[in-house]
């Protein structure tokens, strides 16, 4: 899948007997180099290409798909693989920045033109496709088509996306979650955190978020339904803080942060308790990871501690729309977007997702048709 | 359990209307209080006390059970809790060493009265009992009775008993193994990582083993039959030993040591890999833990990483029974055992056992019969 996305097929060649296609702009965001941390703005550039809107003729492009990508997706995994874990990694990961090529992201597109037999001109995908107006894609393998079009078609870069199945797959898949457990969530203002407390208030547990500003706390309490919110920024023990909301301990931790968070929720698990690991954001930009020190804790309580992708998991997308779609219909989940019109917006917009001021699920709309 | 074996009933109070019942010897190892570390044989002394042959009168001994101790067991977990530990998991841990009352420990033992319906005088149990020569035991639900008598009594403390228990539940249960696969296995000499690795061989697994001599890694390859083996302790770079031995990386490793030696098998996992945690002993005995700096990997590679406890799978042992005693009948596993006879010898062979200068599976030799 990475492979295919990263490939830098020359489409734009001649030659290929479709002189007569209209040839249309094609505004991108480029990458100017690889990054290490954090994306910032001057790390990206905007380029106007042109683009035939027809899949080249040719063997090599039998199952391609010609999108129109009409919603961009801020995440927080668009950013830079450190040089020491992309030795033994790479082969894992989505470079999302590439010399001289366009950001990789998710995104909601419209197929304009198809060589792939089970996608059609007109049929709405999401998948991971690039950060121009135009994309060829070579690979389907990343992309779902879109049947529920009764809800915003924005929904499909969050809710309905990679982060709604994220939250779905950690929560329901790997913590295996019961009744009346209590619940924990690190960056849960997130777009994942977001929707993983509300699956588990949905579920009948007891749930308590962290975030980093006293902001995002009164909006999980009162927005969100969590049961309880902190502002770990202000918590100068957070083994403390943990035992405030969690007197008996905590059965589940969907594990976002990393560092000092993760030592200390180790102190306050109970028998048979679950980590679901989905990041570790609080350690992506450290050279030298903080130790965790209390793994010990593992052992005595018999904790199972599981790292998860959402690859592994997007069989189960069925299901999760199962689930998903009903609740959005009777109004049983909040979900709150921050969209930007246009693409010249989209850099700013995946930098400021970094510096905690989203006011909701990141979007960049490049075209509303 | 830990409770019921711990309590200090006072079976020698007279008024129980047994004053014809036979009064014998009791010797008797007694701690001089609570460690924390790994115990020394200054930390032990003898008493010799006597006791009746007969559960005493009364409602409070229905269920109480009068044993002849046979064979104790030497296990590393045979020592200290943290202070820092213990205030958090207390409830879920057995205090071996109690100020004045005898060493607690897995046993062999004889049935000699009973007040409890499933077992009856002359039975064999194996289970937590005490290391002195009689033990009455309130409550029986640590012991399961001996049925298979046609191998060595004293392997019910260790490859028949919880050693060997605890090598199947995290090899098979929590491990989850497939034929093929790659495995490691720290602190492979011990009386579990033994097991687990002829286990592995016998399910078709690739295994390496580590251990702190050459004497015990040539054993692991030339007695034990384990693929490779390696002395930690002349590796200065454990990330390249474990290349060296996993050049496709672990599929499974089963945590005995934790420390550095964590820090560098998660480097070295593979996808979906699996990490049963069954000890940290390099951990024991500091005071602040080593950090943990590598679990990003737990993402990367998609780890289950889960503590287990031998108490939580103890139904299985009857499955556990039909795989092993036929192993045993058809040599098909090597098992050593280092006894000592005579409770006066036991405090030596429990410290020598810490030294790591065990041969085998330390026993103590109470009694033949």
């Amino acid at each position: 899948m990475a492979a295919a996305v990263n490939s830098s097929i020359n489409y734009k060649a001649g030659g290929n007997g479709d002189d007569h296609v209209e040839q249309v702009r094609n505004q991108q965001v480029l990458a100017r180099d690889y990054i290490s941390a954090i994306p910032e703005e001057s790390d990206m550039y905007f380029n106007t290409s042109t683009i035939k809107l027809k899949v080249p003729a040719g063997e090599e492009f039998k199952g391609s798909v010609l999108l129109k990508n009409l919603y961009l997706s801020c995440d927080p995994y668009t950013r830079g693989v450190k040089q020491s874990d992309s030795a033994t990694t790479k082969q894992d990961r989505i470079v999302f920045f590439s010399p001289d090529s366009p950001i990789v992201g998710y995104g909601v597109s419209k197929v304009v033109d198809s060589q792939h037999p089970e996608f059609k001109a007109g049929d709405l995908v999401w998948g991971i496709t690039k950060w121009e107006e135009y994309t060829l894609i070579t690979n389907m393998e990343s992309f779902f088509k879109i049947n529920h079009t009764d809800v915003p078609l924005s929904y499909y870069t969050g809710l309905l996306g990679m982060p709604g199945m994220t939250a779905y797959a950690g929560f329901y898949e790997v913590c295996n979650p019961k009744k009346g457990e209590y619940v924990y969530i690190s960056s849960a203002f997130g777009a994942v955190g977001q929707i993983v407390g509300q699956f588990a208030k949905l579920m009948g547990c007891y749930v308590v978020g962290s975030a980093g500003s006293q902001e995002k706390v009164d909006k999980l309490k009162n927005k969100f339904g969590f049961d309880e919110a902190f502002n770990y920024k202000e918590e100068p023990d957070l083994n403390a803080a943990l035992k405030r909301y969690f007197p008996e301990g905590i059965d589940i931790y969907f594990e976002n942060v990393g560092g000092k968070m993760l030592d200390a929720v180790l102190l306050n698990m109970r028998l048979h308790g679950r980590i679901a690991v989905c990041g570790m954001i609080s350690q992506y930009n450290y050279e030298q990871h903080e130790g965790i020190t209390n793994l010990m804790h593992l052992i005595y309580k018999r904790i199972r501690m599981e790292g998860f992708f959402v690859f592994d998991f997007y069989h189960l997308y069925p299901k999760f729309l199962d689930l998903v779609v009903p609740y959005i219909k009777e109004g049983k989940i909040t979900y709150v977007e921050d969209i930007v019109e246009g693409l010249e917006n989209g850099p700013a917009s995946l930098v400021r997702l970094f510096s905690g001021r989203n006011a909701g699920k990141g979007v960049v709309a490049v075209a509303r048709e």
